[in-house]
């Protein structure tokens, strides 16, 4: 299954069967506070500074989160969306809880772009779903619902089911959701890991989706990050997450890696490339 | 399915069900001069550091190999046996080619060792399941022939069958036959890693055996051999990889990753306690 996004004119196929397709994660304010105050002195010049190094770093889809207390990202978003358009071919993933900013971001945008994201709620579908469909975006289904989050793969994949049959009665393809399955961090429960790894395979199984993630999650709160979170990666990529939302400073290296160990990179091109590209 | 080892007084547990556990393979010469030129002056302080750094990393079993061209490894391979046993309470892996230095070896050696390896040639069965059954010691088991080495997984564990079938019925338990699928370089064949995963897959389901491996063999000729090797063990270890056999300082860190990920190591503890050993 194939889900296509475009930036303004470069088309990006995101194939279940791979390679691993990354989302960076990086425009985003959390833990950023430079990206903050540029972004409320009206600088966009961080931001774009983001932009390039993640591509430069192997990003092949940019996430946009403009969100912080006291922002009106309805208004914000768009501009950025723009900037970031203005100087870049990249798809971009639209990236706030208020779906008022999200369609004011596909108003402005070119291409493809993808919605994160829609979760289970009643609102959350009545809001976005007719969005994506007029724009023509693709969406990140995330499997979270009015109860909260289940540790039940079973459940997790009901969400995520439920979602994509709104999607489809809405007219939107089925390649054009994108399922999260959440990952928690391990330090607070041991199974955290299994439980988001085989609500993977069940989406798999049952839906064939393509797959994203925050993979970083899972080592909230332990030392030693990087190791974690490239063993979980490895391990999704393997139970068929697609297209992980990451830093790829810090993500690219295992996911190519993850694909020449699947059989997916003959005689290792693009693991010797971007080797060479980063000059490690 | 549990394989025992012993040094002079410690019990080391291999257990198919994990965690991982690290078979330290520097004692070798390749690529060591140094370890040469001291043993050819029966210096054996070199060895013995590498022994202490090793065990300091994370190893729970030494791989004792001290081949090298010219030497009389049947005379070399138990003093250095000895040495390492006046010293460090650790089970050794005793890897020679040679089936008369392996015996020389178990002779003189206390605790319960491992024979690396047996292979599926007839020679090799002859020479070293009798020598296995005397000394008590575990075998691991190399699915490598007369034919030399098939890509076929189900050949390769046809192969660990016959070995493990010559061991049983020459009174040997079934869980001390460990098996080796055999990693080859993915520079050279790009299915090589997933041969080797669908091989583990077919020992574990077939056989429920212990599971070791030299996983850096598959990075063969490639640049960042950390980050394939590290993709390759994860997924190993993932479909049953028990005791990879590999330099514990650039695997532990990967290893506990793995196990902590899939729901071995509750609340992290043993992730944390190598963190801070490592001080990272």
């Amino acid at each position: 299954m194939k889900t296509v996004l475009s930036g303004k004119t470069r088309e990006l196929v995101i194939d279940t069967e791979g390679p691993v397709v990354i989302i960076g994660e990086s425009i985003n304010p959390t833990r950023r506070k430079k990206l903050v105050s540029t972004l409320q002195e009206g600088d966009f010049s961080y931001v774009l500074e983001l932009a390039a190094s993640q591509i430069d770093a192997g990003a092949d889809v940019l996430d946009v989160n403009v969100g912080y207390p006291g922002v009106d990202d309805a208004r914000l978003l768009p501009e950025v969306v723009s900037a970031i358009q203005d100087n870049f071919d990249i798809p971009l993933c639209l990236d706030s809880p208020n779906p008022a900013a999200i369609e004011a971001a596909l108003r402005v945008s070119s291409g493809r772009c993808l919605i994160n994201s829609v979760n289970g709620k009643e609102e959350s579908l009545k809001a976005l779903i007719p969005v994506a469909k007029e724009y023509g975006a693709a969406i990140i289904g995330l499997c979270m619902d009015d109860d909260g989050i289940t540790d039940d793969p079973e459940k997790r994949l009901a969400i995520i089911e439920k979602i994509t049959e709104r999607a489809v009665s809405a007219g939107i393809n089925q390649e054009d959701v994108i399922a999260d399955p959440l990952a928690m961090a391990v330090s607070a429960d041991p199974r955290a890991c299994m439980v988001t790894l085989e609500t993977i395979r069940l989406v798999k199984m049952k839906l064939g989706l393509n797959i994203t993630m925050g993979a970083s999650n899972i080592s909230f709160g332990l030392p030693d990050r990087e190791s974690l979170n490239t063993a979980f990666l490895t391990l999704a990529v393997y139970r068929g997450l697609t297209c992980p939302i990451a830093n790829p400073e810090k993500i690219t290296s295992a996911a190519r890696a993850a694909d020449l160990v699947l059989g997916r990179d003959d005689f290792a091109i693009r693991f010797v490339e971007y080797y060479q590209s980063r000059n490690f």
